[in-house]
């Protein structure tokens, strides 16, 4: 009890992403997933408030990183352009993860809960977005609907990565589908 | 008990309005939405599954707008422009409705159960103003794409009509917002 695990985080997500891939998220316990692990249930709630959680631990780290991206942009860099580079840079990272990412999805895509979590995901990195540009001096309705283009860029870049083989890398995506979105808010 | 009850729907609409902002949405019960209205919980249950789709009883009807406006577009229309249409023509039609929408807002904002609900209203709405496009033979990404934009210009003119008094109407802040959005996407 109490000791030190080597990588639990890592170990717990593992086994969780692995039993709700085999079971059905919903079949699945805690006990179930700190078994598999090697651990004890008290160590997996040292790290996750419950099973849910595992699967979005890592929204906090995604909107810090495009938060201080935004912040980080050149004074110059036009809004959607600080946007843009933030989202990128948050695909560089999820790229390192493309296997966890793909079989977290297949677990999401399988359960409507799951994706309503997943919507306020996306939804409070909106807001976050948006207050990073406020803070650059960019002033509302452009500020939400930057943040809000960025998000839907994020969105459709993430479906295109995660869903297809042979796939371009993340951040190409991301480029490719903020030019896509460009065009399309141009009338072409 | 089952007898014709003159616009039953309204007025539990109406008294649930009324209580959800006096008591709060997880204060009121369902007997109190009846007994306000004049009417019977069995009247209740008649036209709404429970008390919160009180709250989104509009929103097949507003998918269904989304749907044929975009359907009903020029063939000649750039697809940005169908869903402008689109997203205009609802607008067109929460304007008479501006008291309920103000009203509805001020009880979602106040609970985060029913933002989430919203935001399931929202992305679902997207995907039906995507699959308009597709059935417009707007392929992909673009369909996607353009459908995010579309909802994202909704949301900051719903945003702006709901909030702000004396601003213009609804459709015209959706011209607004469009423009706004033409413009930051292309880096202004």
């Amino acid at each position: 009890m109490g000791r030190w695990e080597p990588n639990a985080p890592g170990r717990l997500e593992r086994a969780a992403l692995d039993l709700y891939i085999e079971r059905g998220f919903e079949q699945t316990t805690v006990a179930e997933i700190a078994e598999r692990a090697g651990l004890t249930e008290r160590t997996f709630f040292r790290h996750y408030a419950d099973k849910r959680e595992v699967l979005f631990a890592g929204a906090g780290a995604l909107r810090d990183l495009l938060v201080s991206a935004v912040a980080g942009a050149p004074d110059s860099a036009a809004p959607i352009d600080a946007v843009a580079a933030a989202v990128e840079a948050a695909g560089a990272v999820l790229q390192e993860r493309r296997e966890f990412s793909r079989r977290r999805q297949a677990v999401i895509a399988a359960n409507a809960a799951l994706q309503e979590r997943e919507l306020i995901k996306l939804a409070t990195l909106a807001s976050a977005l948006a207050g990073a540009l406020r803070q650059r001096g960019v002033p509302d309705p452009a500020a939400s609907l930057t943040a809000e283009a960025g998000i839907a860029v994020f969105k459709i870049a993430f479906d295109r990565w995660v869903n297809d083989d042979g796939q371009p890398d993340f951040p190409q995506l991301v480029r490719e589908s903020l030019g896509e979105l460009k065009a399309v808010t141009a009338g072409k």
